[in-house]
C-alpha cells in the first residue's frame, strides 16, 4: 500500500492520544468522537479537502489508537497521511453523501455498535462547524442507550500547549508570512488593481520559502480598503484600484503543515491624518506594554486588563477581545476557541501556548490593525514574527 | 453611512424572497433562519469572512426584507454589501463569541421574541455546516413554545435555477477557470517543485482576466500527483517536485462575486501507460455521450444511467456520484447539496440549472479526471468552459 506521509513521529501522537484520555475520563466520556478537522489532524494526521462531507475520528479510552471513517473514495487520503493501522480505516459508501434518505451518521451508529461502543458515555463536539444539529439527532435516535455528553473543544484544549516540534513548524509559517506581509506592502500602490496585490499574496502564501513550502491558510487574506476597513471581515474589491487616501488593513497568515503564524498591519496611501496617526501610535505602545507583562502564570483576563489600562485617557476604545489561541487549523478559522485575551477569561498562560495578541480597530470610517502572534516562554513571552510595527506609508 | 456594493439588482433580490417565501409557505414554515453563508449571499448580498462566528439571516412569511444578525464588528460588512436597510441589521456584542457562559442562539431568540416571532413555525437549516447541535438545544430551550421545522437546503433549493444575471457571473468565473487550467498545466514539469504550480494557480485565481477580477473559490486547488491521485481530496505536496512518471490531477476554479466555475482535467509527465491512456479515452467518450444526452425534462438519474452504459464493457467502474449541482458558495464546498447525478435522484432537469458533471476516477495507484461544467439550456446543454478534452502530456 502507499507510503505514509507524516508531519509527526508516531511517537508523538501516542503523546496526544494520552493527554485526551486523560481529559475524556475525568470528563466521564468513554468514547470520543472529533469532527473538527484539525482535531481530526492532531489524533490522527489525516489531512484532506474532505469535510464538506460528514467524517469524523473516534477515539474509545480502551483502544490505543482512534479510528477514522470518511468517505471510501477518501479512505486512501487516510491510508496516506495518518498514522492508523489499516483497520482502523473506515469507508463508507457513497450514497450516504447528501442523501434525503439517510444520513451518514447512521453508518456511524453502525460502527459503534460493532465494536461495543453504541450504549456508552460518547462525547460528542456539540457546538463544532462538522457537528450538525441533524447529525446529533440521527446519532440520538440510532443509539437511544447512548449517553451524549458535550465535549466541544475537549480536544482544542489538548492542543494549547504546543511541542517542540509544533512549535517549529510554526517558526516555518512565521518566516513565510514574513515574506506574505512584505509582498503585501510592496503590492499596494495608488492605481494598481487591488486583485493584483491580493494575487501576489496568495502566491506567497503557497510558494513559502526557499527552504519549504507553504500551506493554504484557513482564513482568505484579509486585505480590505477605504470604508471596507471600517469593519472587520471583507476583503479587497476585486474590480477596485486603489486610491491616495486609502487605508489598507492586511490580516495574513503564513501557514505550513496547516500550522499557522497570522499577522496584521496598515498601509496609508498618501499623508496619513493626525487621528490615523495617533490610534497607530496608541496601539503599538499598548501593544508592547502589553507583551512586555505577559509571563507564565499570568491570566488571559489580566492580558486584556494591561492592555486596557495603555488606552485609559487615549480616546481610543476596543470593545471585542484582543487576541486568541490559534495553532493547526483548517477554514473557516485558524483561531482555536479556547484561550480568549478578554474580561472573564481566567485561563493561567503556560510556556508552549500560543497567541495572536490582535487588537483590531474599526471605526465608523475605516480601521487600524497591528498584531503580534507569540508564544508563551518560561519566563515570558516571544514574537513569532520579526515585522516592523508602524503605520506604513505608501 | 458607507455606499452600497451590490451584485445584484435590488428586483433581483426582492424575487428570491418572493420564491424563498413560496417555499416557505409551501411547508408550513412562518420564519426561516438561515447560515449558510451561500443563502445568506443569495437573499441579502452579504459577503464576508464572519462565518466563523455564530451568525445569519431570518425571513419572516410578512417582512419584505429579510434581518441579518452578525457579530457588532461586522455588522458594517453588513450595511456595505447588502441590500437591507439600517434596521434590518443587528449586530451582537462581542461576549457572546464562543463563549463558555452563553451562546449567540440566546442573542437570536431575544431578537425573535421583540419580533413576536418566538412562538411560531421556525425553519432552521439541520444539516449545515453552520448550524451546529449546540444551536438547535439553546434555540429549544429558549423558544419553548416555537416548532422547529427541517429547512435544510430550502434556499439552496430555490438557488439552483440561476437568472441570467447569475449566469453572466458563472461564465465570468468560466473565462478565469480557463487561465487558472492552462496556468496549472503549463506549470507542471518534471522537476519543478509542486509548491511553485500551486503557487501560480492561486494567484491565477485571484487575478482572473484582464477585464476582471477574482474570487477565492470555495475549495483550494486540488492538485495532488503520483500515489497522492489515489484519492479524490489530497492536494500537491509542498516539499515535493514533479517526478517522470507522475499523473497530476487538476480540480480548480474560478471564481467570480462567489459564483463558480469549476474544472477537471490529468496531466501525466512523460509517456502515459496504456491502461490510463484507455481511461482517458473512456471517460472522454462517455463525458461526451452523456451531454449530448442532456436537456429539459431527463431527471439526473436518467444521466447517470446514460454515463454507467457508457462504461459497459470497459472495465472502467465508477462508484460515486458523476456530478452535482454548482454555483454561489463560500468554503468548503462550491456544490450546492441539491441536484446529484446518481441512481435514485429524480429531479427533473430545467433550463437555468448548473451542474458539474464530475466523472472522477481514483483507483489503487492513480486516478483520472476530466470534468465539464455545464448549464442546462431550453433545448440541451451548453458546457460553459471551452478547454481541451484529453489526457495532457509534459
Amino acid at each position: 500500500m502507499a507510503e505514509k506521509t507524516l508531519r509527526f513521529a508516531v511517537s508523538e501522537f501516542k503523546d496526544r492520544i494520552r493527554r485526551v484520555k486523560e481529559s475524556m475520563d475525568s470528563q466521564g466520556i468513554e468514547v470520543l468522537f472529533v469532527v473538527d478537522p484539525a482535531n481530526m489532524n492532531y489524533l490522527t494526521g489525516y489531512d484532506g479537502w474532505s469535510f464538506y462531507v460528514h467524517q469524523g475520528v473516534f477515539l474509545t479510552l480502551e483502544d490505543d489508537q482512534p479510528h477514522w471513517f470518511g468517505r471510501e473514495q477518501d479512505s486512501n487520503g487516510a491510508r496516506i497521511t495518518t498514522w492508523l493501522d489499516d483497520d482502523h480505516i473506515h469507508g463508507y459508501p457513497d450514497f450516504y453523501v447528501q442523501s434525503r434518505y439517510t444520513h451518514t451518521m447512521v453508518y456511524l451508529a453502525g460502527l459503534l455498535n460493532e465494536m461495543k461502543a453504541g450504549e456508552k458515555h460518547i462525547g460528542v463536539e456539540m457546538d463544532n462547524y462538522w457537528f450538525s444539529a441533524k447529525s446529533l439527532q440521527v446519532l440520538t435516535d440510532e443509539l437511544p442507550n447512548a449517553c451524549f455528553k458535550d465535549a466541544t473543544n475537549l480536544v482544542n484544549w489538548a492542543r494549547t500547549i504546543k511541542s517542540p516540534a509544533e512549535i517549529e513548524y510554526m517558526r516555518q509559517a512565521a518566516r513565510i508570512c514574513e515574506c506574505v506581509m512584505q509582498t503585501a506592502i510592496d503590492s499596494i500602490e495608488e492605481g494598481k488593481w487591488e486583485k493584483d496585490a491580493a494575487s501576489k499574496v496568495v502566491a506567497a502564501q503557497i510558494a513559502g520559502t526557499k527552504e519549504y513550502g507553504g500551506d493554504h491558510p484557513a482564513i482568505f487574506p484579509i486585505m480590505p480598503s477605504g470604508i471596507r476597513t471600517s469593519t472587520a471581515h471583507l476583503t479587497y474589491e476585486a474590480d477596485r484600484k486603489y486610491q491616495k487616501g486609502d487605508v489598507v488593513l492586511l490580516e495574513l497568515s503564513g501557514c505550513r503543515y496547516r500550522y499557522h503564524a497570522p499577522l496584521s498591519r496598515t498601509v496609508y496611501l498618501g499623508d496619513p491624518p493626525s487621528d490615523l496617526r495617533k490610534i497607530a501610535q496608541v496601539v503599538i505602545n499598548g501593544l508592547n506594554t502589553t507583551l512586555d507583562f505577559i509571563k507564565p502564570g499570568v491570566t488571559a483576563e489580566e492580558v486584556e486588563l494591561r492592555w486596557r489600562k495603555c488606552l485609559e485617557g487615549t480616546g481610543v476604545e476596543k470593545p471585542s477581545r484582543v487576541g486568541y489561541a490559534f495553532g493547526l487549523n483548517y477554514v473557516p478559522d485558524w483561531g482555536e476557541h479556547t484561550v480568549s485575551l478578554r474580561p472573564g477569561d481566567k485561563t493561567v498562560l503556560k510556556p508552549g501556548m500560543t497567541i495572536h495578541f490582535m487588537p483590531g480597530i474599526w471605526l465608523r470610517e475605516f480601521g487600524f490593525e497591528c498584531s503580534e502572534p507569540f508564544v508563551v516562554t518560561e519566563n515570558g513571552c516571544e514574537k513569532l514574527i520579526d515585522f516592523p510595527e508602524e503605520l506604513f506609508v505608501r
